[in-house]
C-alpha cells in the first residue's frame, strides 16, 4: 500500500513490468532509442456481456507523461539488479541514459467519459519507441480499470432510474489507489457521492456516508443509539434500521424522527443493509407513510449490482438510493477489461514515413490492426451514434462511406449521409500536456450526453445490438495484406 | 491513483469510510469516546469454492497504527464539509479533538502466511471504541485484499507443482497499489517473483521479465530482434515466440541459441503466449531436445489460472515456469474475500468487565460471535491440523475438548486428546508496534510450512473437505442466550 509504504511521485517510473526496462535496454544498445513507435491501447471484448464501453482515466495520463523521472533511488535500485545469469541486469550507460530521460511522447485519447467500443484506439502514443515502451504498463494500469469501474457504474446507474448512486466500495478494493480510482471512475461513470473522504478530498467528489451497525451495538438500545445519532448529526441523519429486527428498527427510527420534527429537525432516510429489501422497504414505506413521514427516503445496500437493483424496482421496491460497494469495486463478475497496449507503426530515424506493423499470434481474435490510427465517429441527425470507422491517414483514403467489420473482412457498415466527426484528442504534445484538459465535472457531463444519445438497444444488459465499428476499406486491405505477407514470409515486415 | 495524485502517508487516516468519521463524531459527542471496545475482522465463507484461505497484509499493520494522523491539511477539509441538510458536517471541537489524535488501540492477529478459516477473528482490535472505529476501512482495505490474492496464488503455486510462478497482473491492478498488494501478497502465498519492479524496489521481491511482442515487431524481423535482444541481455533471455508464428518463431530462438552457445552464452528460456498450450510447448521441447538444447526452459502465460496449469499439466505439457496476471491481480473469479469488522464486546470507561454483545441481522448467517475472541488451532502428532476453537476467556470455559460448530449449534466436534496453540499473535500495542514483526520472507516461510502441514482434502479444488472450525461450549452458549434475549426484548442488550 502505497500510504502505509512512503511511496512518492516519482516512483511512477518504476511502476512497471520489468521487461519494459529490459526492452528498453536493448532499444537503447542496439541503436534504436530514437526510432519513432505508435503504439495503440484498446480492448477486445465490451465488459460484463454489455454493448459499450465508457472511456475513463484519461484526465490522468497528462500527469502521468510529466511526472516520469528516474530518481536517483529509482536508479540505484535498478543498478542493482543482478541477472538471473551472472552479473548486472542493467548495464551502468543505461543506468546513466535514464537519469535525465523524460517521455517525448505524444498521446490522443477518446475524450474521458465518452463512449468507446472494442479494437478501437482508446489512446494513442506516439514518440520514441523507448519512451512508448516504458510507459506501457503505468498507462495500462491507469486506464485498464478506471474504464471497467465507470462501465460497471453507467449500468447500475441505469438499472437506478435517476436515483442516486453512492460508492461503497473502499473496504473491499485493492488498496488506498484501488479506493480512489473506484471513486474517480464512478463519479464519470454517474455515482452521485462517495464514501471515500480521501477520494473527497482529491477529487472534490462529494462524499456520504452515516453509521454502521457497530454503532447501535455500542449502545445499550438501539432507541438510544439512534437518538444519539440524530443529536450528533441532525443535518446528515440516515439511521440504519438492521442491526437486530427491521420492524423494529423502522418503529425506532419512527420514534426518533418525530422527535427531530419537534425540534424542526428532519431524518432524512433510513438504510437498509440486509434481508429482503423488497419486502422491507416496503412495509418501511408504508410505516413511514402511516406516521406521517413521507418525505424519509429508504435507501438500501448489501451486495448490490444493476441486476440487483433492476429486480428490486420491478417487484415495486419503493427505493430511494443506492449504497454499491463491493460488486462496484471489484467489478463483479467481470474483474477485468484485458485492454493491451499495441505497437502499430514504426519510423526509422530520418525516415518520412511512418511504416505500419501488425501481430499475428496463434490466435486470430489476437491480430492487430496496422498505422497511425483514428477514429470517426457517425452520427445520425439527433447526434445519436450509428458506427465508428478506425482510418490511418497515410493510406490511400476510399472516397465511398463504407466500414470494414475487423473480425470478417466480407462484412461491411454502409455510413454514407452521416455526420461525423474525429473522436479522439490531444492530450500530451513531446511530454507536455496539451492544451486545456478536461475537468473531473466535465468527464462526467460528457459520460451522461454520451449515455443519454447512445441508442438503447446498446445500452440494454440482455443481448445488446452491437455497434458497428470497423476500418476504412483501405486500412481493411492493408492490414489484410500485411498478414498475408507475414504469414508467407520469413517473418519479415515486406514494408520495412 | 497515488502516484500521480501526490498522496501521502499520512493520507492513511483520510483513507476510509466517511461514516466512521460521522460515528467517531457522535462517540466524541455522546461522551463515548474512550469506552473500550473489540473488533474483529473475519470472512464468512473460502474463496474460489476452497477448504482455505492464507491470512494476508497483516505484516502492514503497525504501520498502519504508526501512521495514522490527521495532518493540517486533512483537517482543513474535514471542517470545509457541508452537512447534506445545512451547516457543516463536522463540529469545530471534533476537528480539534483530531488534531492531536493517535491511535490508542491494541491489535492480534493470525500470523501472517498461516492458514486462516471462515468466521474467526483474523485480526483482533482493542480500544477506544472511536480508535477501533476509524481505523476500521483502512484494516478491511489492507488485509481484505491481500489474504484474497496470497489465496489465489497458494492454489496456483499448487497447480503448478513445483515450478516457478511470476506475478504479470500489474497492467490489471486497480493502480498502483492494487499492483503493490498484489506482489506482495502473491509472494507470501508463493510466487518466485513478479515482474512490478517498484515491488521488487519496496518489498525486495525478485523481479522477472524480458521483452514483449512490440520489441519483436518493432525490427525487421523477428529473427533480428532475438538476436538483438540476446545481445542486449545475454544472461536474462527469454525469447517470446509467438509474435507471428511459433513454429517459426521456436526455429529463430533455436538459431539465436546456438549462436549463444557459439559465444559461450545459454538461452534460458522461451515464452509462449497464445494458442494450444499444451500442443506448442511440446512441440517446443521435441525441437529443442532434438537440436541439443535441453536446457532451454519453456515459459508459458495467457490467462492462465489454477484450473489452466492443471489441465496443462494433465496433457503432460513439458512446462518450466508461469506468468500469472490478469487472474492473480483481479482474482477471477471472486473478486472480493467479503471480510468484515464487526464489534464483539464493549466495556465503559471505569468498568473492569467486558460487556459481550452481538449483531442478529436479517439473515441468521450474518449473526456474529460476541466477547473477546482467541483461537485455539489443534494439531495432531504431526502437526496437521485438525480443527481450531474460538474462545472467550472471560466466559465460563467447559472442561470438555467439544467444538460447537458456528452455524449449528447441535453439532459438535470432538478434539480431546490434540495439542492445540494459540493462534493470535499480538502485533500493536496501545498505538505502537509490539515486539518483533514477521519479515516478508517469514511470512513466505509461514506460508509454505502452513500449506505443507495442511491436509490435502482441505487443499484439493474440487469439493474440499470442510476444515472444523467452532466455538467452545461456554461461548457458544452466550452467544445463543444473546442472540434469544435480543429476539425477545426491545432491543436492549441484557447484559448492558
Amino acid at each position: 500500500m502505497s500510504l502505509t509504504d512512503r511511496t512518492k511521485p516519482t516512483d511512477v517510473a518504476l511502476n512497471t513490468d520489468l521487461y519494459e526496462l529490459t526492452m528498453a535496454q536493448g532499444f537503447w544498445e542496439s541503436g534504436l532509442a530514437d526510432t519513432q513507435a505508435c503504439f495503440n491501447v484498446f480492448f477486445r471484448e465490451n465488459p460484463f456481456g454489455g454493448g459499450y464501453a465508457v472511456a475513463c482515466g484519461m484526465g490522468q495520463i497528462a500527469d502521468l507523461v510529466e511526472n516520469f523521472v528516474f530518481d536517483d533511488d529509482a536508479l540505484s535500485y535498478l543498478g542493482s539488479l543482478p541477472a538471473p545469469g551472472g552479473g548486472k541486469m542493467f548495464k551502468q550507460g543505461f543506468i546513466d541514459y535514464l537519469r535525465d530521460f523524460r517521455l517525448h511522447v505524444s498521446v490522443w485519447a477518446v475524450p474521458e467519459g465518452d463512449i468507446v467500443f472494442p479494437r478501437e484506439p482508446m489512446v494513442r502514443v506516439e514518440g520514441p519507441i523507448i519512451d512508448c515502451q516504458l510507459m506501457e504498463t503505468a498507462l495500462l494500469n491507469l486506464v485498464n480499470f478506471q474504464t471497467l469501474v465507470a462501465t460497471k457504474t453507467a449500468r447500475v446507474v441505469q438499472s437506478a432510474q435517476g436515483h442516486p448512486v453512492s460508492d461503497f466500495g473502499l473496504r473491499r478494493a485493492q488498496g488506498p489507489d484501488g479506493g480512489l480510482a473506484v471513486a474517480r471512475a464512478s463519479y464519470v461513470g454517474g455515482a452521485s457521492s462517495t464514501s471515500n473522504v480521501l477520494a473527497g478530498k482529491i477529487y472534490g467528489i462529494p462524499v456520504f456516508g452515516t453509521h454502521a451497525h457497530s454503532w447501535v451495538m455500542a449502545f445499550p438500545s438501539e432507541l438510544e443509539a439512534f437518538r444519539a445519532f440524530a443529536k450528533s448529526s441532525p443535518k446528515n441523519c440516515v439511521l440504519l434500521v438492521d442491526t437486530y429486527d427491521v420492524k423494529k428498527g423502522i418503529q425506532n427510527a419512527i420514534t426518533v424522527a418525530k422527535e427531530m420534527e419537534a425540534k424542526g429537525e428532519r431524518l432524512a432516510a433510513i438504510r437498509i443493509d440486509s434481508g429482503d429489501l423488497a419486502k422491507l422497504s416496503k412495509l418501511a414505506r408504508k410505516e413511514f407513510d402511516e406516521a406521517g413521514l413521507p418525505y424519509v427516503k429508504i435507501s438500501v445496500s448489501n451486495d448490490l449490482d444493476e441486476y440487483t437493483i433492476q429486480s428490486l424496482f420491478a417487484q415495486g421496491a419503493p427505493l430511494d438510493s443506492f449504497g454499491v460497494g463491493t460488486k462496484l469495486a471489484t467489478c463483479d463478475p467481470q474483474p477485468s477489461l484485458g485492454g493491451v497496449y499495441k505497437l502499430s507503426a514504426t519510423k526509422a530515424q530520418g525516415a518520412d514515413k511512418w511504416t505500419p506493423v501488425i501481430k499475428l499470434s496463434e490466435m486470430s481474435y489476437k491480430r492487430t490492426i496496422p498505422g497511425i490510427q483514428h477514429i470517426l465517429r457517425f452520427t445520425d441527425a439527433e447526434g445519436v451514434p450509428v458506427g465508428d470507422m478506425i482510418v490511418d491517414d497515410s493510406v490511400a483514403r476510399d472516397t465511398t462511406s463504407t466500414i470494414v467489420d475487423i473480425m470478417d473482412s466480407d462484412y461491411t457498415y454502409d455510413v454514407s449521409g452521416y455526420e461525423s466527426h474525429e473522436l479522439l484528442v490531444q492530450l500530451v504534445e513531446d511530454g507536455r500536456r496539451f492544451g486545456e484538459q478536461q475537468t473531473l465535472e466535465q468527464s462526467k457531463h460528457r459520460c451522461r450526453e454520451a449515455l443519454m444519445h447512445l441508442d438503447p438497444a446498446v445500452k440494454r444488459f440482455l443481448n445488446p445490438q452491437f455497434y458497428p465499428v470497423g476500418m476504412e476499406p483501405g486500412l481493411a486491405k492493408l492490414r489484410s495484406d500485411l498478414a498475408r505477407e507475414e504469414r508467407a514470409g520469413s517473418g519479415r515486415h515486406t514494408l520495412a
